[in-house]
């Protein structure tokens, strides 16, 4: 299944500009089947390009002649055909945020919002998109995944689109605002009387057993290629150019690590010119294997037992950590984490100074960004640029009873008049968290 | 102020390509100040433009060289410098709905998704992006708005993007999820105890004591033509051709009213050919004044106390209601209503088929599409685009309880394959309401 022979056939039969799956850690290489971990070393399985291929085929013209959304950098994805699921995933703004640039005292800085992603409002639909094209493209008739929120959003909605059956794992105890934003698209919804690791465990079982075409589990390969464009888009809204410093959450580490490699792809094939890009991470402090042991100069991650209110990033046993710490390493970036304090203040600075209203990974992200410029670690010239990842309305529990309250009054200029008044002492406790 | 010498004075200076304000019933020329009232007749004022200067600016390959946003549209809306709020609003996608409409038996279905717009997932970003860009060019330094949801959400969020001082009217009883995603933003909100009608009261006594740009007061007639990009973004994204049937929500009957006019100055300017549309128009049956005034034959709507769930486009007096029915019969298009009921079985339809989570106003719109294609009121040969308005996850108490609820299991293969089998005969269920 794995040899050379089998996969140069594979190779010549494809129309695509990708070759196969290939060995993170040994480099064997393997057919674009349903498969994520090698069979010689057990190490992590990522897709190969022909960047040759995609170098003739590929200009900054004909990107931005292609559809407005991930599927305009399709020839840098793992798909076949032109029969992808195009339901307007990707390009989101990319916000000159002046405001709150002032505030931390910083020149150049943006935000790439993907709070408003499409259709659920993370950067999850990304990664959803193009596994589901290409479990379509496999043969799959039936996806699945194990998550806990954004994930399970992501995979009912697209596979509803896409009319592909669907069952998504969820741990039991899921707040009801998930559940209801998974079943309202009619998949399959089990939910697991167990914690995540037993949830994941069952799903290895399902997928090896019933042939389901998992997202984040046998699909991993193809998925995870999708937070590429994350790195493509930036660029491209840069005016074709690479940014000086980047932030972004760190959870698994995978995110960081495909913007990572989505940047030294444009650069490979000449679409951008290149240059040092400083990778920083962020976590939160209640789950933080990945900044403890950057912080400590580490090589391996220590797993913990997560307890933070960030739930979406808060894996204690990321899979690509040690390659998250290469990266910020090599790029002379930073991985920092911050309290719940700080996440929720994050998250109103983020709200105040520029209308933008992120869940929790977002406020970490932000409350890092704020800790790293304190600290020095970001130069102010530095063309810096912050990844949020998903939208506050799936997290309202987090920052009730943080935020200010309306002022209550009765339906005269008076009572008006008055109030507004009152309003005025109230401002000084500006960036007070108020408990209600 | 309102002489012909004034208004051309205004006109000469102006480095826009909108002349001033209009009456829609008498005629009247105004300059482009805030003001929403004729002094003559009391009629509606409208921004009036000089469309030969617009045809000789404006081409496809202008409109698509820039932002990836409404402003795009920027010669079509009434602002006079390039300084305007873009935060990414519009562009939203146009979405092929062929489960949808293999559904419903139609072949040529589209749905226009701003449940996804930027930046508060409704249609109301657009409007507000406009009024408060223009609010700034009029030198006003706090906007405010009288609201019951969406419309807060994104005055708060683009004021604060903005730096704009803001204050928001709210009734007291308002849901805690609509207001958590107001004051996140940090604006000034007032909780009214009293209705909405008294609210808005308050609003224009306010708007006139403290001279502030009230978006749906003072600002209307800039606020309104926002609308108006809903109508240029279907036209470009269909590939600049005219639908042949369109299905919006009405509430004030606003909306209906500037996809039209947005239809028509395409077809003005020379940017599309023209051609007859049919423009068919939903209302829940609790709130549906347009509805009844269209079925009766009236030229008057007969204003109602609102009883729905579809609280976003339950207004009981709707300004521009007689203006919807005349366009709904001139085009030999339709108004329909319909029940709460049909409301939340929209909802589940729209997301079942195609991914998307609506709010109730949109599965109002659904509902009737729906209701329309069984009456034999629209042909399955027609190209039809139904208008999605806001997000579902601002309505969750709407759809909590009808929807299904996940198996619940034990972390064990074959507790797995029991719930499995189990859900095998739940299908037969499908569409079926169930109650918690
Ligand atoms: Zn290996
Ligand atoms: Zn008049």
């Amino acid at each position: 299944m794995t040899s050379a022979t089998q996969n140069s056939r594979y190779t010549s039969e494809k129309v695509s500009t990708f070759s196969g799956l290939k060995c993170k850690e040994c480099g064997a290489e393997y057919e674009a089947k349903a498969m994520h971990v090698c069979e010689f070393c057990f190490g992590p399985l990522e897709v190969a390009y022909d960047y040759e291929a995609i170098a003739a085929k590929v200009t900054r013209e004909s990107i931005q002649a292609g559809p407005n959304s991930i599927w305009r950098y399709r020839d840098f994805l793992p798909v076949e055909t032109d029969n992808y699921i195009d339901v307007g995933t990707g390009m989101t703004p990319l916000i000159k945020a002046s405001r709150l640039a002032r505030r931390l005292g910083l020149k150049n800085l943006y935000i790439k919002n993907d709070a408003v992603n499409m259709p659920t409002l993370s950067f999850k639909d990304r990664v959803v998109s193009v596994a589901l094209s290409r479990a379509r493209e496999l043969g799959f008739s039936t996806v699945a995944c194990a998550s806990t929120g954004n994930l399970a959003n992501s995979t009912a909605a697209i596979a509803a689109h896409a009319g592909l059956d669907c069952c998504v794992f969820i741990p039991s105890d899921l707040e009801a605002g998930k559940v209801l934003g998974t079943v309202i698209y009619a998949p399959k919804v089990f939910a697991v009387h167990g914690n995540y690791d037993q949830v994941n465990r069952l799903c290895s079982e399902v997928a090896n057993t019933h042939g389901w075409g998992f997202v984040n589990i046998n699909l991993r390969p193809y998925y995870s290629e999708g937070s590429k464009t994350l790195g493509y888009e930036v660029i491209e809204q840069l005016g074709w150019q690479l940014p000086d410093h980047i932030v972004a959450p760190l959870a698994s580490g995978s995110l960081f690590t495909k913007i990572y490699k989505g940047f030294q792809e444009f650069v490979k094939v000449g679409l951008v010119e290149g240059k040092d890009v400083r990778f920083s991470g962020a976590q939160a402090e209640g789950c933080s294997p990945i900044a403890s042991a950057f912080r400590d100069g580490r090589d391996f991650v220590t797993p913990v037992k997560p307890k933070t209110i960030a739930k979406s990033i808060a894996i204690g046993n990321p899979a690509d950590g040690i390659y998250a710490i290469d990266i910020a390493r090599k790029t002379n970036g930073n991985i920092e984490s911050v309290t719940d304090a700080e996440i929720i203040e994050g998250m109103k600075l983020l709200a105040e100074t520029e209308g933008i209203f992120t869940e929790t990974a977002g406020g970490t992200t932000i409350a890092v960004l704020k800790k790293l410029v304190e600290a020095g670690k970001i130069d102010p010239d530095e063309t810096t640029v912050a990844y949020i990842t998903g939208n506050g309305l799936k997290t309202q529990e987090a920052i009730q009873g943080y935020v200010g309250e309306p002022l209550q009054i009765e339906p005269k200029l008076n009572s008006f008049e008055r109030a507004l008044e009152r309003s005025h002492t109230l401002e000084r406790l500006e960036w007070q968290p108020v408990s209600v």
